[in-house]
């Protein structure tokens, strides 16, 4: 099977793109830089079964000259690349969005202008999969975290200072995360890609929560990162504030992705993380 | 009181403009070529009360190539005219919808990727409002006809050919539409204004309907035309398609604006048409 990939160079981009490599799928990418001529070239040459939509640029909290940027990436790339798509007959899609789309449970309410934007694009992806007979899955994911995360994150900055004189300083840490494992959520988008290409789902756009069942609050998973590296981690808690409009825990208004679990726990994955 | 507006040299525009300075407002207004610094400038020294947003880039049916520019009128720049109002304290809203983001009356599937942009816009306004406390109405019209209008529409085309022996080509004209006079049109921009303004609003993110009540087929139109104008139009229906996706009818999903209904009938506005 052949899946075309955007945001292939981004952690869950090259994550996947190994994953399916070694699953024996075909791929291809497509970025931001690349024209429609060039889209469109790769439509019509490589034909891909699916294309899997990674790209996007993350701002917690965006700056007023962020804007542009935000919408180029977020709205306007993905747009381009459903144009191409229809103009070839390639109608399987695979959407990323986040749990940060529903701020305090409100399915409507995006806590950042970057989760706004991805709901934005929703709406383009309504427009495309009604009026061009696509096929949409968009997968809401949460906290992804794995090996040689390049991404300034919370864990791979507790790895790095594990067993150090270091001191991370912290809000309060009662946000309750759930922490899904790299290894499960490219699974998650195999699952969903067969779905598409197996004509397994009834409706046309439907969107399905990705994330580990597994609940700790940050303050529960930096004490379960000392107990699993066995080394002291020093954090001051409360010494900064929290996010405006911070996200306090996952809201999974969408079923979860079915035929898919998350498999490994956060022990496990800190684990992994330490060898990977 | 004071308003902001954007697409003031449009059809609307400029008939709001004149409206609401016979009215005794203060008026400014800014366009998609002022900078960030242009728009910090007006909202800081003009300080209105309320900004009214019209600015729009319509296509019927879009092109591949428009992708870009739809998205940055519909999106980009007005979420650039929100960012600078939230910047200066400047929390009244009122933005511009259509009913063709309801195909078939479903409200979240738009009818073309105009009405998708527009649709995609709401979500940026609803973190705004979520996030500032800024309050948005959301107006949602649909067919708006007045003297003097430049956009090529139907009726200025049936006015200029009625008593010519020139043929118009049209489809079948089965699709029903809800004339809405310009005056009315503008009256409802300032009952909406002053909901803000007087803060007799709720909520903080409401869409309202604003059309007539009166209904008639393209084809009762163009009959009732003929019959006000005493002269006679010529029109071969269905010589052309109707339009992909053609929108068959107003969908009024969303409730008629309070303190608002139009006044002025077709045969009305065609004589108001005739003589402007």
């Amino acid at each position: 099977m052949r899946a075309l990939l955007t945001g292939a160079t981004g952690f869950v981009g090259q994550n996947l793109k190994t994953y399916l490599q070694d699953r024996g799928w075909q791929l291809g990418t497509i970025g931001r830089k690349d024209s429609s001529k060039d889209m469109d070239e790769k439509m019509q040459s490589f034909k891909p079964d699916v294309v899997i939509h990674l790209a996007t640029l993350f701002k917690a909290e965006h700056q007023t000259e962020d804007i542009p940027d935000l919408i180029q990436s977020n709205i306007t790339f993905g747009t381009q690349v459903l144009e191409s798509m229809v103009r070839h007959n390639i109608l399987n899609f695979i959407n990323t969005g986040t749990l940060w789309q529903y701020y305090e449970g409100q399915k409507d309410v995006p806590s950042c202008l970057y989760a706004a934007t991805k709901t934005a694009f929703e709406s383009i992806l309504r427009f495309y999969s009604s009026a061009n007979q696509m096929k949409v899955i968009n997968l809401m994911l949460a906290d992804t975290y794995g090996p040689k995360d390049p991404r300034k994150k919370l864990l791979p900055k507790l790895l790095s200072i594990a067993g150090t004189e270091k001191k991370l300083q912290l809000s309060e840490g009662q946000q309750v995360i759930a922490w899904t494992f790299i290894g499960d959520v490219v699974e998650a988008f195999e699952v969903a890609a067969q779905r598409l290409i197996l004509d397994q789902e009834a409706k046309r756009f439907v969107s399905y929560t990705v994330t580990s069942t597994e609940e700790l609050s940050l303050r529960e998973s930096v004490r379960l990162c000392e107990q699993v590296l066995g080394k002291k981690i020093w954090v001051d808690f409360g010494t900064k504030p929290y996010r405006k409009r911070e996200v306090m825990g996952p809201e999974r208004l969408d079923p979860q992705l079915p035929g898919w679990t998350a498999k490994v726990s956060l022990a496990q994955g800190i684990e992994a993380c330490r060898h990977g």
